[in-house]
């Protein structure tokens, strides 16, 4: 990354020099593509991306600035967003030839609020089928030969390869988390329900999440602060006040955090390397861990979230399904197969299944810690680019709702980064990145 | 029905005659027992009722009085219980022999509000299997030869019968309305999620709504009042200002109601008197009604009705299907052998019909209609005790969630009553009242 390009500034900084004079969008935003256009042959982040548009956008920023009218929290600042997320002035295609050439007419929730907020939309990155399994063209940063893991393939690897600061994703299962940790970069995936997915390709809405992807985690809070609303088309969404993300983030932990060291039912899975670090990691804090086992019930997590996952999205892709199944992956196509033989009282237990355990995790974090420490990703990014990687070591918290973040901490034994995942208590979003913080300077 | 006995009081005055000192809750409860003793004989509307602890109830309430502590809306006032709501202190059954013996340990959420507001808990009433179709013992007040209508059997024959001035129901597809209507009693059924149904056998989340049964539509403003609120135990409920029921619905109309007849796509189950009934009705009312037929979707709202309500009771019934199938009767264990078969997919787009569905119903109120005019049945209480009667006229409006009325203002040629069924917009139950107050004035 060149030191002293803006494109390599954090989103909070670069939105304060804009705020300060020392700096211009359009400057910030050029940065941005040449970035991009150095780059972007190898790690192919991009699906839509209008340079000129971009820049039209950047410089009726800076003309609002000089005009000294009021400015947002991200004024001028570039923000690349999924293409799932719809954008009425780019098309939208969700990953499928089945949606070549849809444009949306009207935003997504959390594009009107980025763009209230200031924002510039960079373009659209790529995302895998429907956000489902099947890759899209995007290689890992970090090395072109390995997955950046999906399904925010694009937005993950273009906030690694520092296109641009910001970039918002979902997560259905591990789709924020795993390209987070794959890339090497902060990934957030706040409480289900607090961000408004009204104008994203639904999947299920039992599952659904908006995640972004950013620098550090200071950047986290800020896109949250801008992010969390209520909207009407959202029914998980509620009317809630402002949660003043940016200052409990950067607050002292009043007493140093308990961090409760869960393996899960899948850590046969992690290799030698991930081990061997979380063994270091977990050794450098010393008391302020411990391991955690789970109680008996979480390791059906996995069975109920595939019914949910299967039964929502059969429904969800049943005009797909019936126009165009041939022009699907057979990863997607044989979901929704599954999905369409699913019975409803199968789908209804394992909805019910969903509030006993997120009461089980209350009682965890009530009783003693503040967060879980747990793998986001059973090691580095694997080689290929068939597939993006194992979303097992999220399963379990996306379909608890719980607020997770993968911080790029630690790396594999093949040198490329490891993610540290911390998942917080249901609502308790910014203490989160409260302890986040304190654990990004603890291992410092 | 004794003119002079307190037992032939609508609440609310009762309630007033209490509060100033006219009446004691001992002598109301007694004149309650009284009429019981001498009509439940060929009734059979109580399933339990133990005298000594509602006079010792009563007992309280008027020492309450006496210390000049304050006194609830209901101070007083006796109510009867639909045997599939939980109260502490009385056996809950839910009319299946599978639960023979069974007692809450808690009271269900209106249970605690009616106990809140001063009034006495006088018994539970007899309710149909598990509030489903197969009938209890209890017997239509106007001609024992002919049914109550179910599921609220008892409930609306003992307030028909004189023997209390207040009953809790259920709706699920027509539980309140018909029977209210076939008893010629007031029914009401507010909108899903206003009343809290926490403590109550739950047949279908969806679908599911607390009813109630008085003698007038002053009553259940009153009742309205007492038992709307918030409930964690359930998800549907929401914090919400107090609604004023009891204000609004006394209130004239600001302009003269316009009332939109709706005769179904069921109309043609509606026998001849009760065809020139409404004929008569709709006459008198002149210009104040007009006939209103529905958009075409609306024909498919029976069988999206069912598709959800044998899903989700499949799913509630899971425990006494697996271990006593063989108690059930025929016809609740074929309902959930159909649900147990019925697809994920097909119950959720069942869901997603409602919203637009409810959307359209909310257009039709904006425009033009204050109420909607449907029969509350299609006829009056067919004779025979092996069924209960046909929901249809009632399936569409609790699918939808809207508020719904019926009022005892007509006659069948056989001399049963025949209910009129308002049904106003969701979440506007108060004017809802208001309008029925209006109507049951125009048709003195």
């Amino acid at each position: 990354m060149e030191a002293l390009s803006p494109a390599s500034l954090a989103a909070a900084d670069a939105a304060r020099k804009i705020r300060e004079g020392l700096l211009t969008s359009e400057e910030l935003v050029a940065a941005c593509l040449e970035r991009i256009r150095a780059t972007e042959r190898s790690v192919q982040a991009w699906t839509f991306l209008d340079e000129a548009h971009a820049l039209a956008q950047a410089r009726a920023a800076d003309e609002r600035k000089r005009s000294g009218e009021p400015i947002g929290a991200l004024h001028g600042v570039p923000v690349g967003i999924k293409d799932i997320i719809d954008t009425a002035d780019m098309p939208t295609e969700n990953g499928t030839v089945l949606h070549k050439g849809r444009a949306p007419r009207e935003d997504a929730a959390v594009v009107k609020a980025l763009r209230a907020a200031g924002a510039v939309i960079l373009g659209k990155t790529v995302t895998t089928e429907c956000a489902y399994f099947a890759p899209g063209k995007t290689r890992n940063p970090h090395n072109p030969e390995h997955t950046p893991g999906g399904s925010s393939s694009g937005s993950a690897a273009a906030v690694a390869a520092g296109m641009v600061p910001l970039a918002l994703g979902s997560q259905t299962n591990g789709s924020t988390i795993r390209p987070a940790a794959f890339c090497g970069v902060y990934g957030f995936k706040p409480t289900h329900g607090l961000i408004p997915r009204s104008g994203i390709l639904e999947l299920s809405r039992t599952l659904d999440h908006v995640g972004f992807f950013s620098r550090n985690v200071e950047d986290l809070a800020l896109l949250a602060e801008v992010l969390v609303g209520w909207d009407e088309g959202d029914p998980d969404t509620r009317p809630r006040a402002r949660i003043p993300f940016q200052t409990i983030s950067s607050e002292e932990p009043p007493i140093e955090p308990m961090l409760a060291f869960v393996k899960t039912p899948h850590w046969e899975k992690v290799d030698a390397g991930t081990r061997e670090a979380f063994a270091e990691l977990t050794g450098a804090l010393g008391e302020r861990v411990e391991e955690v086992e789970l109680f008996a019930s979480a390791a059906d997590a996995w069975s109920w979230h595939k019914t949910i996952m299967e039964a929502e999205m059969a429904a969800n892709f049943e005009r797909e399904w019936q126009q165009g199944r041939g022009k699907l992956s057979e990863q997607l196509r044989s979901l929704i197969e599954r999905g369409r033989e699913t019975r409803a009282v199968d789908y209804q237990r394992a909805l019910r299944r969903i509030r006993p355990m997120v009461e089980g995790f209350d009682e965890l974090f009530m009783e003693r810690y503040d967060a879980i420490l747990t793998p986001a990703a059973p090691g580095t990014a694997p080689k290929g680019l068939s597939a993006t990687g194992d979303p097992s070591f999220c399963t379990l918290w996306t379909l608890c709702g719980m607020p997770a973040l993968s911080l790029p901490l630690l790396q594999g034994s093949d040198g490329l980064p490891l993610g540290v995942q911390l998942v917080g208590r249901r609502g308790f979003d910014a203490r989160l990145l409260r302890t986040a913080r304190w654990l990004v300077e603890a291992t410092r």
